[in-house]
């Protein structure tokens, strides 16, 4: 063995490839589709426009998108199998674990590699239908189809609630739905990309995406920022709580992210559509508790340049939309499958086996089995 | 932008982490389970007792390994609202597709974070009932119970079959299942420690390993020597038959792999195997398919250092075990669970978030939105 080469755990700054979808500017607080930054877009376009800006690179021919409003259209109805599937799951299992069983169950053979735009409509299309079916038939009521007249934004609240909602929620959940659409070398876009090194199908692909998007430290936390806001409880308790919870070592959620070292803008357009689609009083609490942790967080570690992340106001926009707090990681994922489809088929086609090394540190080659080996009946012959 | 770091396409010589697991020695030919030369375990100990070593790092006090043969009796019955899942899956898929639902479905919120070596345990002893379970009832046929008296391998292929196996067969199926229990930094191990490190929970962990497993380039290919030995037919077809998919620029199955650049010792070893338990018409057709191929794609390619991989003699002794080739990558995955529960637990006891960076290369930032943007409803508020 030669002298080892550095180890880059977490691997950060470590360039996997080059890709045309999306920028993350952690320095200068950008996130950039195809050219076009999210805070010009949002709010405003239709989650079926920025689908088609991040699958196509341009955007559509109008607003919203007539060729992704008719291919979700035409991909909602999740095959029977698959529904089959999903009526089995108990009910009593999280709306997470939920939707990686079904999207594990999309896959019925006909997702083969290379992956396609197709199979990508597919998935964007079916993970509402598939997860709100989950959820209302674990409430013991029947599933609402989807209505071929109303949006993604529209179809997912009604399909979860029986009801189309409020244009204002509406459209609150479509701007959520673009800034989350795709960011850059995330850890689930990255173990989607991996999958499709191996030239595994996109089904599984999009199943190990939603894998990794469910741990709190990727895509699984934004409930625990309603929770902390519960437990705060009022903005006059807010810094009392938060400086005990710092001075205990805790974390707290929706501070500080990997990439960004200044405002995320997503948190930043978030707010601004928080402040419109908001119960004022829920609001003022957010508003009070994200001072008091900046302000705490600063104080305790000056050096750490830490921010409101996504997660914070993607909470509160979301309980302004209606959604419970046990959907808010699965919508993520409803949001994300649009970059996970631009991805796979960004990796498909120049596609290279993803497969780094590890530096064994174990025992040396040579230990002795302590008995002398079973012989084998195979041996015996 | 400052200069553009490089880009490590493939992650090929990216050290990831340190691990005490296994070591794969590619210019040597070695692969070292915790110290120990797989050579020097295959054939002899049992499935349990590499188990035992992987998992705890030393070898147990007795083979089979009484404390791992205890646990994965005590593990096997998955829970009821398991095998509803399993049950719901329809016949038609591929097993490869219902063992990456099974595993999803597993995931029930008993898999917290962080993993464990119960949670392992779990695993490895319900990977092949639920995978043993899809395929009878698949057929048509009520599930067969494991039988507490049975090892690990006897169980599986008891489990598919009905009838306990010869020795020969479940000692040649012990031997590849030792052999790939583990294998350094693959992509299926890689995405996994990827979902450990989001702290997603184990069971969604070992999904995405499987769905990165299931990829012809890296586990589901095995089935495709067998294909390959079914096309030649006979000995004194192999070398016109070779020579042309070489000609037509097609690529082989079996030969070649990202790390090793000279014998795999795997290869090697399952080679000693089948001469014991394969058809002898079958191994005479592999071995000179063997040489045939080696001589033809060294003849192409003098300097790319090609030699035969795990995938071509695995395909020969699974298929003497009697395991149909649809089953060969599951297989893969039950022999694997090992590795992955060891992996989980040592990225989880100094975890990190692996989140790599990507260099975006698409249209600057500055593009204007050909129209204007609607006016969402909860601007107008």
């Amino acid at each position: 063995m030669s002298a080892a080469p550095p180890v880059s755990k977490g691997l950060d700054h470590v360039v996997v490839d080059r890709s045309s979808i999306s920028w993350v500017g952690g320095e200068t607080g950008d996130l950039v589709y195809r050219g076009f930054d999210v805070r010009d877009l949002v709010p405003g376009i239709p989650y079926e426009s920025a689908v088609h800006l991040i699958l196509h690179g341009d955007p559509p021919t109008a607003d919203p998108s007539p060729e992704v409003t008719e291919a979700l259209r035409q991909n909602r109805a999740p095959r029977p199998a698959v529904e089959q599937v999903v009526d089995a799951l108990a009910p009593s299992l999280s709306a997470r674990d939920a939707l990686r069983t079904s999207l594990a169950a999309v896959g019925d053979g006909t997702f083969g590699y290379p992956p396609s735009t197709e199979q990508g409509y597919r998935l964007i299309a079916q993970t509402p239908v598939l997860l709100a079916r989950f959820v209302r038939r674990s409430h013991g009521r029947a599933p609402v189809a989807a209505r071929p007249d109303l949006s993604h934004a529209e179809n997912y609240l009604r399909m979860l609630t029986g009801e189309a909602p409020a244009p204002k929620q509406a459209a609150a959940l479509d701007a959520y739905l673009v800034l989350l659409a795709d960011h850059g070398m995330n850890a689930s876009t990255f173990a989607l990309r991996i999958a499709v090194s191996t030239q595994s199908d996109f089904a599984s692909a999009a199943t190990a995406a939603l894998a990794v998007l469910k741990g709190p430290v990727h895509g699984g936390a934004p409930s625990r920022v309603s929770d902390m806001l519960d437990a705060v409880g009022a903005p006059d308790r807010a810094d009392r709580w938060i400086l005990k919870k710092v001075a205990d070592g805790e974390v707290l959620m929706g501070f500080g992210h990997r990439a960004y070292k200044t405002d995320d803008p997503r948190a930043v357009v978030l707010h601004a559509i928080a402040k419109r689609v908001a119960d004022p009083a829920r609001l003022e609490l957010a508003e009070t508790v994200e001072r008091s942790a900046l302000a705490a967080l600063r104080a305790a570690k000056p050096n750490a340049r830490l921010y409101t992340n996504v997660e914070f106001w993607s909470a509160v926009v979301l309980e302004a939309v209606g959604l419970p707090k046990e959907l808010f990681t699965p919508t993520f994922a409803v949001a994300r499958t649009a970059g996970w489809t631009a991805h796979a088929l960004e990796q498909a086609a120049n596609n290279r086996l993803i497969r780094p090394d590890i530096e064994y540190v174990g025992p040396a080659k040579g230990r002795r089995w302590p008995r002398p080996l079973p012989v084998p009946p195979a041996a015996r012959g």
